[in-house]
């Protein structure tokens, strides 16, 4: 609740925040503020706990919650695809949308970089017979498992025939969409085979994702003589994890600073991930001055000593 | 923005702070602040939006803003139903969910009271042959908008040989659809024949909803003369609206003190309206000391001298 964590669902159900009915806080002078609703829709006066979500433990202490949660779906399909361009991606995007509305719970996307990368580090056959550009995996919530089904597998047939997607695979059992979530979800281990190496979690507008990346490796490896850069990320939420090996550990900031300073304008420093000490020099580069005089008097007022996790965000 | 409206379908799409991206503002003292995000995620740093959504303007004045949309779907389906209990209006609610996940965009509970005057004041034939105890009207988004009819259609019928459900309605096109929604929308009409009369806006657990409802009858016929109340709402968030005929105006005040006296704990005076003058009396009987010290301490921060929509919410 601090940092407002995010993960691969948020296509469907949002971010922490959006799944907090309420609190119990405590403020830098002790008080204990309960908000401990279960409603789920309450105006009477201003919404405190929005005080204590996603502001890292620096205006207040969470020390209990009311979460909102919602049914299991019957059956969750999981699905791979491979295609032959970044517009192709982001029009498959729409297209699910549109086919599936609201049971679409997550889709992923991967560039070539890590989606190779990831099988050599799980050591998972090579689900395609070749190589393509990128990859999503995507998971649908199937109500209705048998309608459901192939109405997907008839989504994915027009996908195919309109050239949209190169190839695709449908889980046919737990045991198989498994499989497949452990290429996704092997960013940990990357990072720890690529040490000395940095993570970034940025936000920026889905068209110029690609673009984007590029820039970013082009220059590092112009720049800084870099090699390969691998990124992944939460496509529908338009929020991109990188993930860079660096020759020594000390060239962190110089690559920061490609990362950060590519960044188009309307961008994020941080999706999902918060500030906390590492981006606090980058916070100011995509909030304005008012912003941050704003952030900075609120937490003069409600933590005038700078006792609440003291030296993080701002 | 400034109240965090709500409305029909919140149950799909949540009020509209989950639907505000960005906003600029303006606070006490003159600053802009602008914080016109477009993206979807974005944890750097505080969350300065939530300052201005639902403060009803007391903390800064929304001046601009970017919002979230979601494509339109390519069908909608309308139905009413008609049900025996207030049990079977719940359970109808739960079984709905679980058929149709988020494709329900809308449920919508009139107690019979409610609903025999709106068709009165719509001039709307009764739909269907005798009287209920509840009626709901519920929505469904269409993706396939054969294969989800059929589909609507199988749930009503399972609904009806359960007997969860006594009859129901499925509209056959759009003239049949806002005629059923006409008898749902004639609240202000309602409201304005009754007068003088008050209107309610509170926020409750689903189950207990029903005694509530006849508790506060029961005292309102006991203790004032009064006559019956008419009873509508989101069901689905837990918000009931009540509208009552007064004998003169000026009963209103002992008539809330029935309606915000009665509520269970966990409630809320104030689900979708906001508190402005007329609930700021009550506001301290849903919210905590610490609460409302924390509210009062933020405004004299945010707007010492009291410039802001003066007299309101605290």
């Amino acid at each position: 609740m601090a940092t407002n964590a995010g993960g691969n669902r948020v296509i469907r159900y949002g971010m922490t925040r959006q799944l907090v009915l309420g609190l119990e806080g405590v403020l830098a002078d002790g008080t204990v503020v309960s908000s401990l609703n279960t409603i789920i829709k309450d105006n009477a006066g201003y919404d405190i706990k929005q005080l204590f979500i996603g502001t890292e433990g620096t205006l207040g202490v969470v020390t209990r919650a009311s979460l909102r949660l919602f049914p299991e779906p019957p059956e969750r399909l999981t699905l791979l695809t491979a295609l032959p361009s970044y517009e192709s991606l982001t029009s498959l995007l729409r297209f699910f949308r549109r086919r599936m509305g609201s049971q679409l719970s997550a889709f992923e996307a991967m560039w070539d970089s890590y989606f190779e990368c990831a099988l050599a580090i799980q050591k998972i056959e090579r689900p395609f017979q070749k190589r393509h550009a990128f990859y999503a995996l995507a998971e649908v919530e199937m109500l209705n498992p048998e309608v459901d089904r192939s109405s997907v597998e008839g989504t994915l047939a027009d996908a195919l025939s309109s050239g949209q997607i190169s190839d695709a695979i449908v889980a046919h059992s737990l045991a198989e969409a498994k499989s497949l979530w452990r290429i996704r979800e092997c960013a940990g281990e990357l990072l720890g085979r690529l040490a000395p190496a940095a993570a970034h979690d940025i936000s920026l507008p889905i068209t110029q994702m690609d673009r984007y990346a590029t820039t970013v490796e082009q220059r590092f490896q112009r720049e800084m003589g870099g090699d390969r850069i691998f990124v992944f990320g939460h496509l529908g939420d338009g929020n991109l994890h990188l993930m860079t090996p660096l020759r020594k550990a000390e060239d962190a900031p110089a690559l920061d600073k490609i990362v950060y300073e590519s960044l188009p304008a309307g961008s994020s420093v941080s999706a999902e991930h918060g500030i906390g000490t590492l981006k606090k020099p980058w916070l100011g580069l995509t909030r304005s001055p008012p912003e941050m005089a704003l952030m900075r008097s609120l937490k003069q007022h409600l933590d005038p000593r700078g006792i609440l996790n003291r030296g993080r965000v701002i």
